[in-house]
């Protein structure tokens, strides 16, 4: 597993750097300043992990070893320079799609290497991989982007899913954890090239 | 304790339920799909006694039995398939209303019995009944269910107050839940039929 | 360290107090009742130091001294009775630059106090002297604070960073905090009476 450690390492960091990036670029929309360009990718960046380990009681994973933060700040600087472009937010947006099946594979592993159970292990992949965006658009004040119709919960849940199922049936760590990644990433990228997404409600719904 | 444990552990799952479905009905309200209902479900549910089980540095009630995330699931299916209704939406608000006296004293009686001071235990109730609808507004980005004139803090904090007090006073816990849950639920009840509020703030208010 | 310790635990209580009164001055522009009122002192208040202490995995600090909820249900009582007026609004205002800076420096000591790394405790620093706030405004459906182009992060994140230097310099405790509570007030002064801000991001903006 130390070849499968060192992997999700390299990619949870990535993943940290991607949702960062994304905060900042939620802050460059509202042209913010340098510090508010930090805060936004720290919370975005570190965010879903955070939520994670204090559900399952595990130590807040950057709080002893802050090299996370780094990685955030870091991030910020970089878009505060490199600014904005329609490629370079194209660039971002397939990233994050890599980085947030990434991050949702830690986060299903972390859980799982605890002992907790499958389901749970499920919960806290979607939770690790999605929730960063979701307390990004909180703090920005924007609807969430769980409002929108574009696959965003489904590709980390899949992803979650399929990790754990063939996990529990004994397939290696390495193995189910880059179908996990490929399949969150599949249906994230059929999301942004194709518009992929599931059907809406289709009863009557309740006046607001 | 026995009874009361068994009547409040049902009572825990029932309002798990109703807060789920209120949840997957904020979802319906937006035409999202199977997983955005289900995420919905998931947050409203377990959030009040998420919150609380953090904060009194509980194991999160549901982390090692996700059955808790199972009836927030089969909450979410049932409205998709249901669908929306006059009718059903006032059964839920009626449901909910006993749903959320129960699970305020679900909150304030777990942290009584962690030796927990009263003050606190009468807050933990409050949070528990009623930040799982605050975190489904908050996620929805519509304005919280705190912000409308209609009686929803106070029921919880009266149920959690009186129930305190009487067990602190040394009357039995199943006596004590009874009377904070009839109180909390005939509190809300008045507010649903009669439109029971509270005076609001006489005084000038500051400006946006 | 006895003085110092007495003398932040005073300037803890403030910080409470004065965030609790500004949460509950949110309650008053909505013309809200006493129980939302209180219910927004509280989770102002004691919002900061309780996201502080989750993620550190200390205690929560009200918990078990639930006096700390009792100042933010007095402060929640003092505006509803005192009212709304330009002149106590600013006296609030600057009142909230002392004890927001008082607040960030127990929340860096804190953190440096368990022997957690410089870094981890600005973060912290920030966190408590700033969280608060952003609850409050979500709770209240308004854009955040951290939106105002004013500083706001950045006394709070400069005291902090000050507090911790000199910490980690050797020099004493009290001076630290003295120099760090004084470099994030000044900071904040200076935002309040000459609208002091960084510059915005000068890049180009995605569009929303």
């Amino acid at each position: 597993m130390d070849r499968l450690a060192l992997g999700l390492s390299i990619l949870d960091y990535a993943a940290v750097a991607v949702f960062a990036a994304s905060g900042a670029l939620a802050a460059a929309r509202k042209k913010h300043d340098i510090v508010t360009f930090a805060f936004f990718a720290a919370v975005t960046g570190v965010g879903g992990g955070t939520l994670r380990d204090v559900l399952i009681d595990a130590p807040v994973f950057w709080v002893a070893r802050p090299t996370y933060i780094v990685v955030c700040l870091g991030a910020a600087v970089a878009i505060w320079f490199a600014g904005w472009g329609r490629g370079r937010e194209r660039l971002l947006l397939w990233v994050d799609a890599l980085g947030g099946g990434a991050y949702t594979i830690v986060g299903a592993l972390k859980a799982t290497s605890l002992g907790l159970p499958p389901l749970t292990a499920v919960v806290m992949g979607v939770l690790t991989g999605t929730f960063g965006g979701v307390l990004r658009d909180i703090l920005a004040h924007e609807p969430s982007i769980l409002l929108k119709r574009e696959l965003y919960v489904t590709p980390a849940l899949v992803g979650s899913s399929l990790f754990v199922i063939l996990f529990e049936l004994g397939i290696g760590g390495l193995t189910a954890s880059i179908a996990g990644i490929v399949a969150a990433f599949l249906l994230r990228a059929g999301a942004i090239v194709f518009g992929w997404a599931l059907p809406g409600f289709p009863g009557r719904a309740p006046p607001t």
